[in-house]
C-alpha cells in the first residue's frame, strides 16, 4: 500500500480535475490510497458524486487555499490550515509516502523545503520535469526554476539527484549527465558553466557526458540535463513555445486549403501519434527532488489524466526509493570528499 | 551604391557557396557592389566560372583562415591577412560600408570589436537574430551568445540597439521591448532580471513592455527580446531543438502508412509554406549591434541563398542607418543621465 496526499486546491482546474484524477489513479493503481487535502465538507461532497472504492480513501481538513499572489514563504508560515501546507504535513508525520500538488512552483517549493524538510547534504532542493527526446525515452531538466541563481556545487547535487531518479524511477541504467551550455566545447559558457565543468567531470559517482547545447536537449545523447533554474525554465518553455508554433501554424496551413483539408482527414492519425509522443504530462509533473520525501509538482494547468499521471509518478518515486538512493549517494559523496 | 565586404572562407559551406549566395545577391540588388576577402586566385579562378557583373565585384587578398578550433581574440589580433580580419578591417577603412562573416561567433564578434571597434557609450557589442512569431512578423532576440556573463546596464544597451534595429531595418513604428524571464510578474527573475527591470522600466528612451517568459517569446507580444547572451542562446537554439525534434517526427508519422503518405502529397504544399513560415534564414543572419560599421554573422550552415539573405540584411542596415541611430539614442540617453 502507498499513500499518496494530494493537494485538492492546486492548479486552474482544482478542485473537480484533482478528484477526478486521483480516483482515475485509484482505478489503475489497486495499491494506492489517497489522502485528499481540502475543506472537508466539499471534499465529501465532491466524492459523493463520483463512485469510488471508500477504504482507499481519507480526507484530512485543510479549508485555506494559499493563491499565486501571495509570498509563498510567508503563505507556508502562517497558512497551516492551506491544502498545500497539509498535503506536505501529511508526508513529514508519516501519514502519506509522496504528495502530489498543482499549487504555485514557488509554494510547492516552500512547502517541501518548511514543511518537510531537505535531504542532508543538499543545498537546494530542485524540480525536474522529464521532457520527450528524438530517442524516444525521456530526458530529466534539473533545475527548471526552483533556483534562479546557483552555485557549482548545487549543479553537481542535481547531478546526483537527477541520476538517482532515472535509476530509480525510469529504470535507466547508467544515466548520463549533460551540462546544459552554449557550446559543445569543454571551455565554453558562462561563469557558473565554466566552474561547474571540472566539478563534473572529475566527480566520482557522476557519469558525466559533457556539454550539451539547448539544441541538442533533446536529442535523447543524456538522461540527465543539469542547469540553473533560470536557464532550464528558458529551455523549458521556450521548447513549449516553439512547439505552440508550430503546431498552431500548422493546423492553419492543413486547413488553408480544400485539398489541405482532404489530406488533413488522412494524416489525422498520423498527427494524433506525434502529438502523443510530444505530450510530456505521461511522464507526470516536475519532481521535487532534495526534500526527505517524494513531492511531485504537476503542472497548473493539468486536467484529470494530468493529475493521475503525477499520482502514477509519485507512487514510482516513493517505490524506486529516490529519497533513499539520493541520500545514499550524498553520504557516499560526502565519504568521497572527506577521504 | 552599397559596398559589402564579403569573408569568403567563414562558415561550413565555404567558399563556393559565399560566392555563389554573393552572386545571387548581386542580381537581386543592383545597387550593392561586393569586395570579396578571400586568397586573391582562388576567389579569381572561383569567379571565372560564374557569371557576374565584372565593375560591381573587387577582391581584397586574404589568404589566411581563422578555425573553429583557435582562440577567437588571438587569431584576429596575429592572423592579419586572414579572411575574417580583412572583411572587418574594409569597413574599418571605408572601403566598404559593411561585413558578413559566417566564421565562428568568437570571431566575428572579437574582429568587429578590436577591428572596428565599439560605438562610443557601448560596453559590450551583442549579436542579435530575428526570430519568425505566431504574429507574422518577426522578433529580435539581443543577445544570443556574444555575452555570457551580463550586468544589467549591458541590457539596457541591447535594449537600445534592438529598438534602431527594428526601427531603421524593420520599420516597426514603435517596437516594445520584453525582458526575458521565467515569469510574467514584475519581482520574478534572477538576480540579472531583478535589477535590469527597474532600469528597462524607468529609461526614457526605452518603450518597456515588462516581463517575456520565454514560452511568449515567438508570440510577436513584443518587438525586442533582451537577455544575457546564455540565456539567449539557450532560447534560441532550444526553439531550433525543438522544431527539429517536432518535424522529424511529423514527417516519420506522415510516411508511417500509406494512409498518411497519400494524406502527405495531399498537404504537402501546406506544409512547404509552414517550413518558409518558420524559415528565419529569410531574415538573414545575425546583426553584431554596438560597433561602427553594419556587420552580420551568418549562419554557420549557411548555404548560398542565406548568405545571400544576409547580404541583403547587411544592405538594410546601411540603408537604414543603424549604426547612427544607435550612435544617436546612445548620446541622447548619455545627455538624459548627466541632467
Amino acid at each position: 500500500m502507498i499513500r499518496i496526499a494530494v493537494d485538492v486546491y492546486g492548479g486552474d482546474n482544482a478542485p473537480d480535475c484533482v478528484l477526478d484524477g486521483a480516483l482515475e489513479a485509484m482505478r489503475e493503481m489497486p495499491d494506492i490510497h489517497v489522502i485528499f487535502c481540502g475543506a472537508q465538507e466539499e471534499v465529501r461532497k465532491l466524492l459523493a458524486g463520483r463512485p469510488h472504492d471508500e477504504a482507499r480513501v481519507r480526507i484530512i481538513d485543510a479549508p485555506d487555499v494559499i493563491t499565486n499572489h501571495e509570498s509563498p514563504t510567508l503563505a507556508i508560515r502562517r497558512k497551516l490550515n492551506a491544502s498545500l501546507v497539509k498535503t506536505m504535513d501529511a508526508v513529514k508525520a508519516g501519514e502519506a509516502d509522496a504528495a502530489v500538488t498543482a499549487g504555485s512552483t514557488g509554494a510547492a517549493l516552500a512547502g517541501g523545503i518548511f514543511r518537510i524538510g531537505r535531504i542532508r547534504g543538499i543545498n537546494r532542493p530542485a524540480l525536474a520535469p522529464l521532457l520527450p527526446t528524438a530517442a524516444g525515452k525521456p530526458v530529466m531538466l534539473i533545475d527548471c526554476g526552483a533556483n534562479v541563481d546557483c552555485k557549482p556545487e548545487y549543479l553537481v547535487q542535481f547531478a546526483l539527484m537527477g541520476q538517482a531518479y532515472m535509476r530509480g524511477v525510469m529504470g535507466v541504467d547508467k544515466p548520463k549527465v549533460g551540462l546544459l551550455n552554449i557550446g559543445a566545447e569543454d571551455e565554453k559558457g558562462n561563469d557558473l558553466a565554466k566552474s561547474t565543468f571540472p566539478l563534473l567531470r572529475d566527480h566520482p559517482l557522476v557519469d558525466f557526458y559533457g556539454n550539451v547545447e539547448a539544441r541538442d536537449a533533446l536529442t535523447g545523447c543524456v538522461q540527465v540535463i543539469v542547469c540553473d533554474g533560470f536557464a532550464g525554465n528558458i529551455l523549458l518553455k521556450s521548447t513549449e513555445g516553439a512547439a505552440q508554433l508550430i503546431l498552431g501554424k500548422l493546423k492553419d496551413g492543413l486547413l488553408s486549403s480544400t485539398r489541405s483539408k482532404v489530406g488533413a482527414l488522412l494524416v489525422k492519425p498520423a498527427l494524433k501519434g506525434l502529438k502523443n509522443e510530444l505530450d510530456y504530462e505521461q511522464y507526470g509533473g516536475a519532481a521535487l527532488l532534495g526534500v526527505t520525501g517524494a513531492v511531485v509538482k504537476a503542472h497548473g494547468s493539468s486536467k484529470a489524466h494530468a493529475y493521475a499521471c503525477a499520482i502514477r509518478q509519485a507512487r514510482t518515486m516513493v517505490e524506486g526509493k529516490v529519497v533513499d538512493i539520493i541520500a545514499g549517494q550524498l553520504s557516499a559523496a560526502a565519504g568521497d570528499a572527506a577521504k
